[in-house]
């Protein structure tokens, strides 16, 4: 049986996110049906992880298992042939047996995009977060400067969730800044659930002036969610890609 | 009777054009139906001109007249609680009487969005004409250059229309390119119908090498329209700004 591995891009805005749910229009529900006319025959992917409601891809990934034929090189264009145009297979690979786009994943790169804008601007209502105040990039920044390394992160788990080990490792996680535009990236070996949004919430939070850097530390080391009045709106964060 | 500016900013894809028509759903029709609610009394606008389908607006400019008594300076948050979100007046302004969005006008700037990517972006579908061959952006620019001036635009009229004076006056048509985007920004003042599509699509066709740039200035001095297949896609196309 072949393992494949696809790289998938998507505009989360029409899906009920990426998982599978019966009744529920989601991107592996809609790329699983493609999947079947391809390969010939019922498949099951298994994606990097789940990303929400409205919650985009740069380049998430899947794996699927298959006795279908189709040339790997085939199917970067009859996907595309078949998908609606919110989804794209970007790439396509055959892989060794045992591989999982979520077992296999060493880390995740998130982004998170902020616009700082006088009026809500149309085009950017379903792929940002849009607010009217300025931010302090330098404070963001000194704040998730705390983030690198290796911490217990259950103060930015949303309540409910039920992962397991709250400690993960942060790699990289800075803001940049282009004109009105503000890019959070985050690079780790692995995220809780609403971690990235409920972080972005409370880095913005320092930004504009209502916390301190040090108040954001106080939080990180506190393990607990009760700083927190809700992750940053969904819109704007993209799985930008998975490390392997 | 006092009489209004709007400037308007939309995003047009889920929308019938600009214009007013029975039974469909457009931006005037929305915008209209949102004013009537501000100021208390039927509401007529004009805009500066009409957009297609899928035609995008950064600065759209529409004026109307009412005995309504709405300060001015509130009508921007007003309208943004009543209107959907892909719509967002930017500003009002009170004006002087004989003030009229189209009429009084003197020019317009348009812009082109062309993405020359390896595969569609799921992100773009609705706001750029997206590629795959390489082009010649200097190409492009030397059969720019030709527009500059006045000129009889015959040429690049879709048939069927039935605007007035063929000859407009081109102020600047240029290219520029960041990364894997290139926009084609002209201003001029009046442009005919699908005059600045034609444009695009013939300047693309040189910029592949499908044709040279006096193929190009060969083609507008022939005042015929039967160099074109099509125009470029209408969700590349933005409407950026009237001049008064």
């Amino acid at each position: 049986m072949r393992t494949l591995k696809l790289t998938v891009a998507y505009d989360g805005s029409a899906y009920h996110g990426f998982q599978k749910q019966p009744g529920l229009v989601t991107v592996q529900g809609v790329l699983e049906e493609v999947l079947c006319k391809l390969c010939g025959e019922e498949i099951a992917t298994a994606g990097s992880g789940r990303t929400d409601a409205n919650v985009h891809a740069l380049e998430q990934t899947v794996t699927l298992k298959t006795n279908g034929r189709i040339p790997v090189k085939n199917i970067v264009r009859a996907a595309a042939s078949l998908l609606p145009n919110d989804i794209v297979v970007i790439s396509a690979e055959e892989m060794s047996e045992g591989f999982h786009a979520r077992f296999s994943a060493k880390g995740k790169r998130y982004q998170y995009r902020l616009v700082v804008n006088e009026h809500d601007s149309p085009f950017l209502v379903k792929y940002a977060w849009q607010i009217r105040e300025a931010i302090d990039i330098k404070a963001m920044n000194k704040a998730a400067e705390y983030l690198l390394g290796s911490h217990d992160f259950s103060a930015f788990r949303s309540s409910g969730s039920i992962d397991g080990d709250p400690v993960k490792t942060i790699y990289s996680a800075k803001w940049t800044c282009k004109g009105e535009e503000f890019i959070f990236t985050i690079e780790g070996d692995g995220f809780l659930y609403h971690m990235v949004r409920n972080i972005v919430w409370s880095l913005v939070q320092v930004g504009l002036g209502k916390r301190t850097p040090e108040n954001f530390l106080t939080e990180l080391h506190s393990h607990r969610t009760e700083f927190l009045n809700e992750p940053a709106p969904a819109q704007g964060l993209y799985l930008a890609k998975v490390f392997y």
